[in-house]
């Protein structure tokens, strides 16, 4: 895939410059020291779930393959990098010519991780895949954060539909990347349409207050609402006093209307109501759709009330009380040389505990009870048991600089359902707890 | 301004797909019911400041002028409007000519704001000002959030330098903005390469613990980022151990070394105990620079240890806990016909109060008390009175399509200051409060 496939609402020519000024300085002064050619293996993983999590959710991963393939430094960007007096010339003469060619294995998107699952793994020399990591925690950190709070979202809404509706809360391209991470997690369309164009998300709309209060009367408003859209349609019905508005919304759009949105109040109590009213007024199978700063608690409260869909927003985008992740992206093997096939040693932050961790280069597998149930996260460093051969979470994404894991996102969303199912039952409490398997060193 | 100045590895082609899709459907149901050229008035606004807030801060000003003028629906963007069977024909011609011809005022970026507080307005027919809704609440929400932080944090620092260094914390294009309203809220510098290309924000960097680990001994890695970035940058010193990395550090960059980073522990025992080191080894010019998920607290904890720069990340850039703003997009007045001067009708949604909000075409000032101090944010649709005539907040931004109000980032950095030194002086009280300004309706 190539930039121009990117879709253009969204197209970034590069992605190099996503990067924190420390990379290419560092790059600098190991071309300079001669160590800048020793093969090196990082990893991306988290210290810890977000506080009270059962499980994280990798999301964003197919945006990481476009970004390292869109990696590259122009002319433009090499003459603003000159202009800054930031590097030298060999450095930008190296940067000239990048393009990464060393190999990413990770956690497939959708999949969930634990405290210490190596999420993704970047292999090559240090100057090529240092100069990734800015990029890549940003859209795992972010991707992740938001997948994560979706899942718990549609394990609240059970076989409801969720909509995405938080682009007006976010970042206009957090938003589509949101929409994007939303639908792995379990959401159902988007009201992005950027999203839509670039990740081909069903779209969906409803309508605003504005658009009531720019007509005469409400009756005005749902009639041509339903004149245009048809009686398919979902109507707005709490912009002045929601028994009068649905009884005009079925008046206009007769017993097909398709649904009717509330937005305020207290939605169990109105949508019971609601309901009530549309059947009693013949219209049995016109929907219920509610907003109004939903997470996963209030959606969960709803379960029992006469909700058909949910539009969720502040509370999705902004990663439900965690906006980012704490992944990070560690050295965790070297070579002691550039030479061809020189072994890799293992290192690691010594100091200051908290921040300290495990070197080398890591597999992990997922290990089974005897009903299949999933039981423990396996990290190691060692050769991989024979009994987890086949339960292994990494799988290869780039391989010598090409992309071979490129996939349709709905892939991605199924395996999220997949693995969620093969957690222990109490992974998909909403009450805080700690992460639902425990992360083992073999 | 024009599409290619915006800069190459930040631009967006147009900003038109930033939107959610029910902007265009009541477009199309306007067009056809006749209502779309009523003359229209939206505010954006928010009910609450983040709880416990003093203050927010506009910021994104700037950003918006760029996303209204790129606002246009080319080939591309009709062709997947007409795909996915969203719009009718008259609606795809209607939009293939758009561009906003209306007004737009605000108040300037870098200015503080309250609840109530009519930060923007925009101004037109129904049709070209409501496809506007999504992407200016996008960027207003997301870098108000920033900024407002950002303010606290830059309080909290009193005269210290503050480095912007959290693009691996949040989506790589969110980061941009984040760096340039870290730097309208009180930021010196940002991490973030592709800011510093977009918005000429100066950048900076250090080194990581990754550069340590991959030479062979750490004097290796402070040799070689001396070797080449010279003696006055920065060296982190935390790697393995921090009183051997400190001596190690100067022995290799002599007393002139520019400074040492600190990225775990507990800073305020280690930044004491690393200044007595560099003083006794002569290097008593030798800076030193904290990092490690600093927020505003942490920050001011530190107000009496021996450090000279913070860097900051996560807590930056996801708002300190409240990573977006409440902002939203009312239409609060609008004609009763299209015929032209047809005065204008103030209007709002009534239902289930919390929601509710003030119709009317507003304009805000703020009250002084007799010291010069603000005293009271005063917002009114009524004659302006005349001892607050010269104390208006909004100002044109845009008149009849033109963006009329593009400025330096550096003069809406300076208008913070500015402003934020004219509120009471518990403004910068870092605990909990209520808005520090009660707003008056008048």
């Amino acid at each position: 895939m190539n930039t121009a496939d990117l879709g253009l609402p969204v197209a970034v020519p590069s992605t190099a410059l996503f990067t924190d000024q420390y990379e290419l300085t560092m790059l600098q002064a190991a071309l300079q020291s001669g160590t800048a050619d020793r093969r090196s293996v990082f990893e991306v993983f988290t210290r810890r779930l977000p506080e009270g999590r059962r499980y994280g959710v990798v999301a964003g991963t197919g945006r990481v393959l476009d970004a390292v393939e869109n990696f590259r430094f122009d002319e433009t960007i090499l003459g603003f990098l000159r202009e800054r007096g930031i590097l030298d010339e060999p450095t930008l003469q190296w940067l000239s010519d990048y393009r990464f060619r060393g190999d990413i294995w990770g956690y497939p998107e959708g999949e969930v991780y634990f405290p210490g699952s190596p999420v993704m793994r970047v292999e090559g020399t240090f100057a090529e895949a240092v100069l990734l990591e800015t990029v890549i925690l940003s859209i795992l950190n972010h991707d992740s954060a938001v997948a994560a709070a979706a899942s718990r979202m549609a394990v609240a809404a059970g076989e409801r539909p969720l909509m995405e509706m938080g682009a007006r809360r976010t970042h206009e391209l957090s938003a589509v990347a949101a929409a994007r991470a939303a639908y792995v997690g379990g959401f159902h369309c988007t009201s992005d349409l950027a999203a839509g164009f670039r990740y081909h998300i069903p779209t969906v709309g409803t309508s605003a207050h504005a658009f009531t209060l720019l007509h005469d009367t409400e009756r005005d408003a749902f009639t041509a609402q339903v004149d245009t859209l048809g009686s398919g349609t979902t109507l707005l019905v709490d912009t002045f006093d929601v028994a009068t508005a649905v009884r005009t919304a079925v008046e206009v759009a007769g017993p097909g209307l398709g649904a009717v949105r509330i937005d305020s109040g207290d939605l169990l109590l109105i949508a019971h109501r609601v309901r009530q009213q549309l059947d009693d007024l013949g219209a049995g199978k016109t929907k219920i759709v509610v907003t109004s700063d939903l997470d996963e608690y209030a959606i969960a409260s709803l379960a029992a009330a006469p909700v058909d869909a949910y539009g969720v927003g502040t509370q999705l985008v902004t990663g439900s009380g965690h906006p980012t992740c704490s992944m990070v992206y560690k050295l965790v093997a070297r070579a002691d040389s550039d030479a061809p096939g020189a072994p890799l040693r293992p290192v690691a932050k010594k100091s200051m505990g908290a921040k300290s961790s495990a070197g080398g280069r890591k597999w992990a597998a997922r290990r089974l009870d005897a009903d299949g149930v999933a039981e423990a996260e396996v990290v190691g460093t060692g050769p991989v048991p024979e009994e987890l051969a086949g339960r292994q979470l990494l799988v290869p994404l780039v391989r010598g600089g090409e992309v071979v894991a490129r996939e349709p996102l709905e892939d991605a969303r199924d395996r999220h359902i997949a693995a969620r199912a093969g957690l222990p039952l109490s992974a998909t409490q909403l009450s805080r707890g700690e992460p639902v398997l425990p992360t083992e060193h073999a």
